[in-house]
Parts: C-alpha cells; sequence; structure tokens
C-alpha cells in the first residue's frame, strides 16, 4: 500500500451508543453516467429509515447522507445528528453507500485490477448515482399532495462533506441545502499550501495538550531514527513497539514512524470530548490522554520512545487485546483504503508536506514519485487540476445554501472553507471541535460551539424546507 | 435517417455578409472527463481571434461560443453580436466546436458506427471540453496582472444556448455569465406540452403572414393525401415538387410531407425581417413573402399544392439552379444531423406532437416507436429523465447570470424559458425575433425589441466582468 500522508483515511469515525434503525436495500446504479458506450448497472447499496416521514407535509423532506469511503453503515452509525433531526422533520433518512466502497462494488474483487473496471470510480458517478436514487425515491415515496415538491438536505462528513458541497452545487435543483462537515474541499494544489495539514493538527495538540508533548513527538523521529541506526537499537524498538513484524531493517524503522504518524493524526481527528468507541474505547480528549502518558522534557531517546509507546497503545489497544502492532493497518480497517487510494491517484490529489516546523518530520510534496506509484498500483496518473476544473476551486461565490463547519482541533479544517462564501453559503467554525464532531449524536460534554451549531442547523434546515414550499406555492 | 420531428435540426442559420477573421486551432481534449478508464484524447477543434484581447485589463474577458451541432464555422459566422461586442470589452474570441461534430470526430469515420464509439458524445462531455480549454486559454492568454482573474461569458443560441445556460449553472466558477439564445431547455418530457411546439409555430404564421396562409398549409395535407392514393395523382405531385425520386408509393408521399413540414418549421426559425443567405438568398419576413406566392382561399388540390410548391420554391430553390428536390435533406447540410440524430436518441429527448389543432398534421409523440429506431440506428434507447436530472428541468431558481433570449416568432420559444428564473438568470423576450436573431450581426432592420436587447445586454455584461474583478480585489 502506498504510504504517503495523502492517503491517510481521513474519515476516522466511532461507533455510536445507540445504533440506528433501518433497511437496506439496494438500486441499480447505472456504471456510466455520463456516456452511453454501455448500459450497464450495478447495485448500490443504502440504508432507509422512513419511520419519521409524512407524506402529508409539504415541507417533509428527503435527508441524504452522501456517502464517503468505507461502508455506509459506520457513516449511518455515526451521524447521529442525521437521526435526532429526523422527527422534528417528518425526514425520510437515507444513507446511500458510495460507490467501490463497502457492498458496493460494481465489478466485485475485479474492481480494483485494471483500469477498465476502477475507472468508473470518481465522484462525479458518484454523485450521478445519489441524484438517480433520489428520483427513485420520490417516486416510491411519493408527497400526497401530487407533484408538491419533496426538499432535499445533503448530509456529509469528511469526504462525504465534499460530496454533499459539491452535490449542491451540481444539482441544486434535487438537492435544497447541504451540511457539509469538515469537508476539505480546498485540500488541493494551489488552494492551500501543502504544510497546513501538518501545522494545524500540532496546533491541536498544543492546544488539547500542551507545548511539552508536541517537543516530545518532535523528538521522537530523530530518537527512532538513532536506534533504528543498529542492529542492538532496532532489536529494542522492536521489543518496545511489538511490531507484528520485527524491526530488522531501514524500511521497518520508516513503517514504524508512518504508523506513528498516521496515529496523531488520527487522534487528532477523533479528539472528543467524550469517550467514544473506535477500534477500543477511547476516553474523551483523548490526545490530552495519549500526552499524559508520555514523559516529557527528556533527552533519553528510550524513555522518550517508551512515553510515545505508551500513546500509541491508547489508541491502538486500549483494551490490551493485541498482540502485535500491525504497522500495515492505519487503524481505520472499516474505510476502504484500496478505493481511497485510488482516488488520491486520480482525481483527489491532496499535496501534503512538512517544512521542518511542526510536530511531523520535515517532507517534501513529490508528484512525480506519487504519480509513479499511482501508476505502479492502478495504472493511473493523478491529475491535480482536476477537481479545480470540475468543482470551480476558490470560486464558489455562485454557490448558495451550503454549510461549511469546521472543527478548530480538526487537521482537515486546514483544506475547509472558514469564512462564508456567499450570501447563503456560510462558514460555520467549532472551537474546540474535531472531525465532523457536529454530524455525531449530540452529548451532555459537547464544546459550547457544537451545541449552538446545532440549534442554528435547525433553524436553516427549516427555512431551506420552508423555501421549497413557498416557491413551489407562489 | 429517422424523420420525425424531434430530429429535425433546429439550428438553421445564415451565413453573414462579413465573414469573422480567426485562427484555426486544435486542443486535446479528453475523451472521457468523468471516468479514468482510459486516457485517450482527441484533436477537438476551435476558432480563436485575439485582436481585441487585451491582457492588461483587469476586467477583459474570454468570449466563449459553446458549439452546438454543426461546422464550428458556421457559428462563427452566424454569431456578429459577438464579433461585434469583442472590441468594446477587449475581449478574447473563441469559437469552441462541439465534439461529434464538423471536425471534431473522436473516432473520424467510425464515430457513429457503435456505441463504443459514439458513446462518448454527450453534453456533458462537451461541457468539460469546454472547462478543460478554457483552462488552457488562461495559460496561453494570461492577465500582464498575475492571478488576476478572466471573466468568462459563454454565448450559444438553440442548442448552443442550451449548453451556454448548462455551463454556467454546471461551472459557475469559471464561467461567469452566459447568452443563452433561443435556447429550449424545457423541451423535455414533464416540462413543455408536446403539442406547444407546433402551435408556437402556427401562431407565428399567422402573426408574420395572415390566417389564410395557415389555412392553406393546413389543408395542403390532406390534399396530398387524395393525390397521393392513387397513380395519377402521384404522377402530378411528382411533376409539380420534382423530387430527386418520383413519388411512387405511399411512403414517398409521406417523405414529401415530411419535408414540407421540416421546410415550413425551418422557414419560420430563420424568419428574420431582413434579407439573409441560408443555402439560396431568403428575403426579408420570408414568411410572409413564402404566404404571398400561395393562393388562399381554395378548395381546389392543384392549385392549392402549386401554392405550396411555390413557397417551396423560394425556399429551397430561389437561385433556381436546383434540378430536383432532394427530400432527404432537411436544408439544413451544414448541421450534424446524424449527431444530432444520435443525441435525439439518448438524452436530448425533445417529445413532439400535433393534437390536430394546429397548421400541421395531427401526429401523436410515440416513444416506444422513437426508441425502436434508435436502436435500430444506434443501438441507444433514449432517456426521457436524464436532462431533467442531470439539468435541473424546470427547478433552476439556484442559477445565476444567464440571459435567457427567446424571439416570439421562433418555434423553439416553446421550450424556452420566458419568466425570470431568479434574481440574475432572467429572461428577454423579442417580439418579432425568430430563432437567435439576437445573437446575429446588428442589422438596421432588426426588430426595436432586438436593438433593445442588445443594449441591454451590454450593460449586463459590463457589469459581471466587473463583478469579477471585485470579488477579486476585495
Amino acid at each position: 500500500m502506498l504510504k504517503f500522508l495523502a492517503v491517510v483515511a481521513f474519515a476516522v469515525v466511532t461507533v455510536a451508543a445507540n445504533e440506528p434503525v433501518y433497511k437496506t436495500k439496494t438500486f441499480n446504479a447505472k456504471l456510466d453516467h455520463f456516456s452511453f458506450t454501455s448500459n450497464a448497472t450495478f447495485p448500490l447499496r443504502y440504508l432507509i429509515n422512513d419511520t419519521y416521514w409524512n407524506p402529508s407535509s409539504t415541507v417533509a423532506p428527503i435527508f441524504f447522507y452522501t456517502g464517503n469511503e468505507g461502508d455506509i453503515t459506520m457513516f449511518a452509525e455515526n451521524s447521529g445528528l442525521v437521526w435526532e433531526f429526523a422527527p422534528h422533520f417528518e425526514a425520510l433518512i437515507v444513507f446511500a453507500e458510495h460507490r467501490y466502497y463497502g457492498e458496493s462494488l460494481p465489478f466485485g474483487n475485479l474492481s480494483f485490477t485494471d483500469p477498465k473496471y476502477s475507472g468508473y470510480l470518481s465522484s462525479s458517478q458518484a454523485l450521478a448515482d445519489y441524484i438517480d436514487l433520489i428520483a427513485e425515491l420520490k417516486i416510491a415515496y411519493p408527497k400526497k399532495q401530487k407533484h408538491h415538491p419533496t426538499p432535499v438536505i445533503a448530509f456529509g462528513g469528511s469526504y462525504g462533506g465534499m460530496l454533499s458541497a459539491w452535490i449542491r452545487m451540481k444539482y441544486p435543483g434535487v438537492i435544497t441545502g447541504a451540511l457539509a462537515a469538515s469537508a476539505p474541499i480546498w485540500q488541493f494544489t494551489n488552494m492551500t499550501s501543502c504544510d497546513a495539514f501538518n501545522r494545524v493538527t500540532t496546533s491541536a495538540y498544543g492546544e488539547s495538550a500542551n507545548q511539552g508533548c508536541v517537543d516530545t513527538i518532535k523528538k521522537s523521529w530523530s530518537a527512532i531514527d538513532r536506534l533504528g541506526a543498529n542492529d542492538a537499537g532496532r532489536a529494542w524498538l522492536t521489543q518496545t513497539f511489538k511490531p507484528c513484524k520485527p524491526i530488522s531493517g531501514k524500511s521497518n524503522v520508516k513503517d514504524l514512524k508512518d504508523w506513528l504518524t498516521d496515529m496523531w493524526v488520527n487522534l487528532a481527528m477523533v479528539n472528543y470530548p467524550y469517550p467514544a468507541n473506535f477500534l477500543a474505547p477511547l476516553p474523551g480528549h483523548p490526545v490530552r490522554e495519549v500526552c499524559k502518558r508520555m514523559v516529557t522534557d527528556v533527552s533519553d531517546d528510550k524513555k522518550l520512545l517508551l512515553g510515545i509507546f505508551e500513546g500509541a497503545t491508547l489508541y491502538f489497544n486500549g483494551t490490551g487485546t493485541l498482540k502485535c502492532m500491525d504497522f500495515d493497518s492505519q487503524g481505520t480497517q472499516d474505510l476502504g483504503t484500496l478505493g481511497w487510494d485510488y482516488q488520491s491517484c486520480t482525481e483527489m490529489v491532496m499535496p501534503m508536506c512538512d517544512r521542518g516546523d511542526t510536530m511531523f518530520e520535515k517532507v517534501a510534496w513529490d508528484i512525480k514519485t506519487v504519480s509513479d506509484n499511482c501508476y505502479a498500483q492502478f495504472k493511473v496518473r493523478p491529475n491535480v487540476n482536476y477537481v479545480r476544473n470540475l468543482y470551480g476551486g476558490k470560486e464558489i461565490s455562485a454557490s448558495s445554501n451550503i454549510i461549511f463547519s469546521n472543527g478548530l482541533l480538526d487537521p482537515w479544517s486546514s483544506g475547509g472553507v472558514l469564512n462564508n462564501v456567499s450570501d447563503t453559503s456560510i462558514a460555520v467554525i467549532l472551537p474546540g471541535g474535531a472531525h465532523h464532531i457536529d454530524l455525531r449524536a449530540s452529548n451532555p460534554l459537547d464544546p459550547p460551539s457544537v451545541k449552538q451549531a446545532r440549534k442554528f442547523y435547525r433553524s436553516i434546515f427549516k427555512q431551506w424546507v420552508n423555501t421549497v414550499r413557498n416557491e413551489y406555492e407562489n
């Protein structure tokens, strides 16, 4: 698997306490929505709940989650906001799976073996799947008052939030408005500096824990290098970090560092103020908790790295059931990392680098190497301007009815929309918030910003559905 | 060739007196913009003029004609407005050819032989070609002030106008605004009654000429039927209408009626108030002129049809050089009828019918037959909801900066946008105007509505380009 930051699976989520109730269905999605070379279709999975749906209401909407890079059940379970809001809006709830993820593989096991199979994995095709599905749903769930329009509110977090913003931009006649939570639509070439992500992550550690933790992590890389430079040191690293494969050479040392890098990022993303389950249970404020376990202000490499391991243990092995640490896993096994690797190699090319002024190691963004690795793995090469040309880049002032929310503790806020872009495409900033915390079920420990945001969303959504009715009736 | 009204080539245009000056270039367009199955590209032709282009101006735009179903040189020669406005805006002028028309055939002579070749002919792909071309042009023609944005105003008439409206809707970050002249974006299933087109055409004849002409045309169909019912009558029809192939059977009689039907429609479209050249020179107000040649209020079939032939002669054979009338030609040979037939068989499915209350014959819209014919010719079947799902149908109130202009004498105004759809997506009605007359070069004989519209366009375009500058500078 490619190991560069851009392929960090960035929608780490946790399992909600209350499992949502839904029916699982499929619909026949066109393989190719924009050409007519074939009529092929494939079953796209979606989850649906019509408990609250009121077809007699002129304003009852469809709540449509634009599924992202993973099994859709995971997103359904981690988007409590949608379920909590639905009764108040008498909404039909739909979570649609993104093609090439979960159970929605157009070519089964062959899906990623050749461009002739993998080539239909694109954001455009996924959005068109959702539009066709909505058209079918409107027939299956008609309003009692014939021809009365059904508002559709799109929801999404992370890449799913990018999709919810983009589906409103591209299909505003179908999608009434969108909540794009933690959607880094500007994490692309010439839009955001490639080092912004690491800088935001570092600052989140400083704010959530303290500068000592940042310094310790910063020092850990050279400590690993020093120990990794000889057999005795590698033996110590193996004994300490308990990898499933021993650290016997340089590449294993790099694997260790990549594995830790991913962990720090993932930990920052799920840095919620309340206990949440992801693989193993994490306490509230996990960044602070992990940092607490680490000794700071030490010059002894081994002492320092023992602390780092303590931190990693909390993240990866809170329950103590793992026998060894799998460096090939990014701790995100529910996500479709193969699919996301592919998307990062075609359209979703998010440059990542570090200038040496963060808690991470200095690293350049090397598009040539990225491209060559992509070709080796998938026989495709990234197009760095694709997303800009397709979705407008920073020129989105013509968009409307989009809420871009970003938690300031979230690394991905680096590529998010942090200022209003038009009268009705607006930015919501969530101090104290990690990755799409606002999409999650409400929690008494939510930061005030998140509590306030939810109230605001509710009033905006009401405006949106009323506008659809008023436009129709006038 | 399919013969149903929906495939009437609907962008009949005339050659301007002053030939525009341009360079002809090509760029490598991606065959498929929305999937990654292949890297294939093909040369897409475009015409460019940089005489007026001022890179030092902060507001100088690109005037971009979104080519439609024909050879792009024809549209360049018949869109005088673009050339007349360019000096005032210091604009770069570009006319881009639509893929699968003119010289922009991705697979040469094979292009329509199989869905694996023809399948990439779609409006989405064409729009994406234009967006990529614009990105290249911005690099080739940079502003002197680095990073200063270049506004782009899209122009188009007829299907080209549909494309100019849609490209603004789909890519508002690239396209600042659009003039969509005579763009029947609502000539689709469940948007416009299928008989509207014939009703508007009939009313245009009544207004341009008189009710007698309408009645005569209406009576001609049964007169043809009566004469076409026996050998002697068919011989008379052959002698009178001078077809290249004799009218010897029922199907030839139908060909005659289809040929006349197309003619009446085409004549209404080019019913300009000044002489214009199309195939043969036409006088100003050609509908009135043709009707003058026809006797009215007659019960004698032959006398009536001789008048009809006189009319047809003015349209088809004004210079008297044709030896016979080719019923297979719709008098629109510069248009890519094969390409348009194909598009009518996939996404551009425009239902046409007649309830017997117009000057045309009663005819039902029979989607099953249409579909079967499509399959027989192209191995594709029409999708009647495709355009609605893709471009929003009547739900386009979120669009902005689009001028929808429609001449009230234009048959295609039946499917046009005749009311404002938002604050800045507005309708301009042109009484006395035929098919996209406002896109043509100005003429002293233009109706007042067209003269006024041109002044209005100029002020709106100024607003658009200024807004781009102001948004950038603020």
